[in-house]
């Protein structure tokens, strides 16, 4: 179904995680990341102009996506589907069939830990999402489940098991990942500092999710990760990931799910252009003024017992409670409804796997579907 | 009013900062703090048999209270500081004349950062203090105020300016502090992970708090650093900072005040003994499975705008919820009440400072007080 499928890898494929980039270039950056990267399948979202041709180095084994195979693929539904946007990288989270997706931006390289190791951010983030997540006790020692760490004292007993971890979100060495108005204020400086640590972020509380070096477990959350409708014709961008962040981390917490942050990171080269930038995000600083408060205002109905229910549920809610700030909320809520129909066509919800929720409760009997 | 009272530090002392200190030896351990602690007042807690004499080494500003002088001093009060039991230490809170406390245990020496340098715990824990905490949204890059360090891309503006910082948690290199049965079962477990990074504890987010490296504000939150009746004539113990930490992080989030975990590392030389801790600890550890969502369900009144309000508040609370438990949580409700007592007779609620909250509406007429 894709314009280029190649499978060529030298290496046995793993069956658990695809990677998701987005581009708009050749994908020259790859080659950095060969030792890391070859053994996983590579869905690239190629954005902009479809005639443009990316080159991809020789040896990996990818599909990749133009507008033209996006809109061929999805129809009418793929309207919810970003252009000029990083946010068309949803598109390869729907069309993935692995468990795990693995989703960095192409100017970001392989970073080294503070021994001089090269840092695989792919295993970091795979051992991040399959070791449990602790989000209703806060550890002082961070991640419990990490060799030569454990549960401190006073940790209570019955939370020690801990639950599913749905996002790894890693961070970034070099570049930091400031709005523009920072960038301008700050333009020269960088992180340096490494911190040792994988945290998971209590329920409750929100985080900015950014998408240069994220990873998630497509069956528990995938549903919730959609990038929103940014860039060509939409009056805002670079808050694609925010977007998706806020909707997964309230799904998170509703279905008992764990997100993870801190290891591993990457090296992000380049700064973007502040200016254009600011040109991007300048409505959303002030739109997330209210739509953060709101987002921690809410709580979903028990009924809602997986990602995709809980999803539907809160475009409603976005378009009933923030159809006030512009009519832009109205059609954005709109594309979250298509977004998860165009998701059931390609991940039928009898294959959903509920998620593992202490206080939801599963409907006892599912409507039967059709095979396709 | 003090047994030993010697002011005899070499430099000038600094006016903002107690070091509160519990022990039942000689303070030989002071000899590798010297120079982080001599421009500090100490005030030096005598556990168990008054009649043993504590060595101070030379050249330090210090008061000693052994139990005769709590008992002179705080009369029938004084049943609410506990014996045998560095639950103790809370008596040194009431006494303290300063803004800031800094308690450590005297089996804690200076640790070393990465790069070799000695640790100084009382500056960093003072940093910690002095600048805000952010608990209602998650900064992905740690601590934005730290050198080097922001806010990221999509955190809310409006949150920016934070709130004033409350506590300051220091974390442990060596002996991690763990409970008697992770003790048992990793006996050889030890800390080297140096973790650098300062974070808010987010808002509703409950956490245990160890007494061994930590700090706070007292004219914020003194009133909830009651440590609770352990010890001698009580059926626990070690769970002295679990309480304080319980009652202050609830009070934190009720008024809109920080807490802080992470750095400063101190080196913590001496594993306790397991056995003789799990006799200690033993009830707490099934204790704490209802005590800890009983917190964790409250609300607090928003009558209730200072500390000490909200003490007493959380006493009467803990009497009607919690006594079914055992006949020792009464006992311990009314203690809580006897030391908010002892605490207004050392510290008049006139000079109390007003937290700056955002929620709570201060009376706008406290009834007045007589002077002493």
């Amino acid at each position: 179904m894709a314009k280029q499928v190649k499978s060529v890898s030298p290496v046995p494929l793993n069956d658990e995680l695809d990677i998701v980039i987005p581009t708009i270039r050749s994908l020259v950056f790859l080659e950095v990341w060969r030792p890391f990267f070859e053994k996983y399948h590579l869905i690239i979202v190629q954005d902009g102009d479809p005639n443009k041709v990316i080159k991809v180095p020789d040896g990996f084994d990818y599909e990749l996506f133009n507008r033209n195979d996006i809109n061929r693929i999805l129809g009418p539904k793929a309207s919810c589907i970003s252009f000029k946007d990083g946010g068309c990288r949803c598109f390869g989270f729907l069309v993935s069939k692995k468990k795990y997706i693995y989703t960095i931006d192409d100017d970001c390289f392989v970073a080294k830990d503070p021994s001089g190791k090269d840092i695989n951010t792919a295993e970091q983030h795979l051992l991040n999402l399959k070791t449990p997540s602790t989000p209703f006790f806060f550890n002082t020692l961070y991640d419990p489940y990490r060799e030569g760490a454990d549960f401190v004292r006073g940790y209570p007993f019955s939370l020690r098991e801990g639950v599913p971890t749905a996002v790894s979100h890693g961070l970034w060495l070099n570049i930091p990942d400031y709005d523009a108005p920072t960038q301008l204020v700050k333009p020269l400086e960088r992180n340096s500092r490494y911190v040792d640590a994988v945290m998971t972020i209590p329920k409750g509380s929100f985080y900015p999710m950014c998408a240069m070096n994220l990873a998630f477990n497509r069956e528990l959350i995938g549903p919730a990760m959609y990038f929103g409708l940014m860039g060509d014709g939409q009056p805002i961008s670079r808050y694609d990931d925010m977007l998706a962040g806020w909707c997964s981390k309230l799904i998170c917490d509703h279905l008992n799910l764990g997100v993870k942050t801190g290891l591993p990171y990457l090296w992000h080269s380049k700064a973007s252009n502040p200016f254009v930038n600011l040109q991007k995000e300048y409505k959303g600083l002030f739109w997330q003024e209210e739509i953060i408060p709101f987002f921690q205002s809410l709580t979903l109905p028990k009924e809602c017992d997986d990602a995709a229910k809980c999803y539907l549920e809160l475009a409603k809610l976005i378009k009933e409670k923030l159809s006030h700030i512009d009519p832009y909320i109205v059609r954005l809520a709109d594309a979250m409804v298509t977004w998860i129909e165009a998701w059931e066509l390609f991940n039928p919800p009898e294959q959903a796997v509920p998620a593992l929720a202490n206080n939801v409760k599963k409907d006892a009997q599912a409507p039967p579907k059709k095979s396709k």
